[in-house]
């Protein structure tokens, strides 16, 4: 899709006059996601309520499935930029909800085909639905989701959204066959890893910003520049889970630490770290990630080359990168409350991996 | 869907004053279809080339994995329901040309993921896509088709047909849920068999003809007609289809049939069989599609069962009746060669399985 490989991508601009200490922004005792979140409590609300409604059918499987993913504690981050964005763009209507709760459903297809797809067992701390319902049930339900999503956006009557969830969900998709060539693969490029994260993480986000901007009939340097914040964001969260794949900075590797590097996934701290690395350690690469032989100790033995690298930063600092970038494209927008939480959720995105 | 499960399903009518003979109108030398295709020769080489130019991906494998299924000799019949129902409703611009290619892209995402759900080694004769790429290409390449389709249909700038093939693709996921119950379970109902077939196979051929009368402006009356048109003759298909794969009326085994029964599917000569079975033959059923323990020599029982209960005849005739409720529902429609092409091809539909 246009712009969404832009010249951005692979250099972030940072620096930018506007920018401010993220610490000193986090630092007031409310995370930036609740700060945004009480801006657009009561939107937040109905699209819960709209999402529980839309998912309901005869078929009591459907519900059960969709119920299990959807209930497990996802932060929401897509409809919330949806309705910021329209929220931010001056929108008086009621339709940004219907949006919000399509975004989210094309966002909860795509995870059940993940599961599908990745045969893998955590998703959200809980037993993933592939596991629990198998293969089958998984891929329909994501199905029905995805129809429900265009369902609703039909309903909002506007064509131009229609046209921009659509060409984010084929660009989608088009990421996700792009990532199977970087399993088990050491000589993916990171410039390749980064058209992935593009295309399978950011363009949803994208899209969720622009979408929600063109339906509150925002002027089209205000629709570009949320279509930039949320491609920017996206690449700065999903670098962001990748480093926190490793443990982030801390030493405290959350229990579900280690799915990439067990999945033989070449994200980019690894592709960073096998760039650095000298014979024997790309001896080591190959067998736990080209082969996928690992035994119990690997896992921390690529955390150290990863951080011994320096690849962990690197990641960390690109991420960063991205998050300033999303912020300096809210520039056009008055100083104000939406603008605010907005950049603090740029900050949010990166700073939860300290 | 409002209207799919109407009460023309369980009681189709028949014997309407206007259906001719289908010997006669079948034996002049060229079939239904190339009657039909020979009307639309031209919309249908536009659609072909409208649907080779929008597979094609910078992502190698998805226009690969999607040729494997586009070019193996389908008959395009959904496509072609919605041109022939455009130019019967008198439509005179090009957006049905999309609207067909939209209307295949999501049958053939359909097909894709009912691929990788059943383990289905042979589609239209060929190796399945499954077989060849494994289940996670052909999941995310059913939705990148999909999404395609839903960017086909915005071009064609018309909300209702997006409503109508949204609602249409809902179904058909819940239909396909729906089915998981029936394999290997000898208590489904006919009534619940045809619900799934209303819904998995006949919600796409009434979507199909009716967004093609919707996108040429028809009126109401000639919409509905186009609709309950398309919907009887998916159930006619999908049935005739059913009995085709215990070999029809003839002894001819084509080397396909035996796959439903293979996979423990409960279809409807199936259903009727057992519902007709004394005591022995109900143990028969229970091993060979309830446990799925089969011998070779299983299947060729199960056809003399199925036809020596008469279950074979009764299906067809269901087919049969399904066919005339389709031909009753165009008679609103000035005789003509439209009408009678598309009454040729409802003929069609269940003479094959002579």
């Amino acid at each position: 899709m246009a712009g969404v490989q832009g010249s951005g991508i692979l250099a972030p601009m940072g620096g930018s006059a506007d920018v401010r200490d993220s610490v000193v922004k986090t630092g007031t005792g409310i995370s930036p996601v609740e700060r945004l979140h009480a801006l657009i409590a009561a939107d937040m609300a109905a699209t819960d309520k709209l999402i529980h409604t839309r998912m309901t059918s005869g078929v009591a499987l459907i519900p059960d499935l969709a119920k299990h993913l959807i209930d497990s504690g996802g932060k929401r981050l897509r409809p919330m930029l949806t309705l910021a964005a329209a929220e931010a763009g001056g929108y008086t209507g009621n339709h940004h909800v219907r949006l919000a709760a399509a975004v989210e459903f094309i966002h909860t297809a795509t995870l059940l085909h993940d599961d599908v797809v990745d045969e893998s067992a955590l998703r959200r701390g809980k037993v993933s639905a592939n596991l629990m319902w198998g293969n089958k049930p998984s891929v329909l339900v994501g199905d029905f989701l995805f129809s429900r999503a265009f369902q609703l956006m039909v309903e909002t009557d506007n064509l131009a959204v229609l046209d921009i969830l659509a060409g984010a969900a084929a660009v989608i998709a088009e990421g996700e066959v792009m990532q199977l060539k970087s399993s088990n693969n050491l000589s993916v490029t990171e410039e390749h890893y980064l058209k992935v994260v593009s295309s399978k993480t950011a363009a949803l986000f994208a899209a969720a910003a622009e979408s929600g901007a063109v339906a509150a009939g925002a002027e089209e340097s205000k629709i570009a520049a949320l279509r930039a914040y949320g491609l920017n964001l996206g690449l700065a969260f999903q670098l962001t889970d990748d480093a926190l794949d490793y443990g982030g900075r801390t030493e405290d590797l959350g229990k579900n630490a280690g799915d990439d590097f067990r999945e033989g996934k070449a994200t980019l701290p690894l592709l960073i770290a096998i760039g650095r690395s000298g014979p024997r350690e790309a001896e080591f690469w190959q067998r736990v990630i080209g082969d996928l032989k690992q035994t119990e100790a690997d896992f921390r033995r690529a955390r150290e080359l990863i951080v011994g690298t320096g690849a962990l930063e690197a990641t960390l600092d690109l991420a960063a990168n991205y998050a300033e970038t999303a912020k300096a494209a809210l520039e056009i927008f008055p100083d104000g409350e939406w603008r605010r939480a907005l950049e603090a959720l740029a900050d949010f995105a990166v700073t939860r991996a300290v």
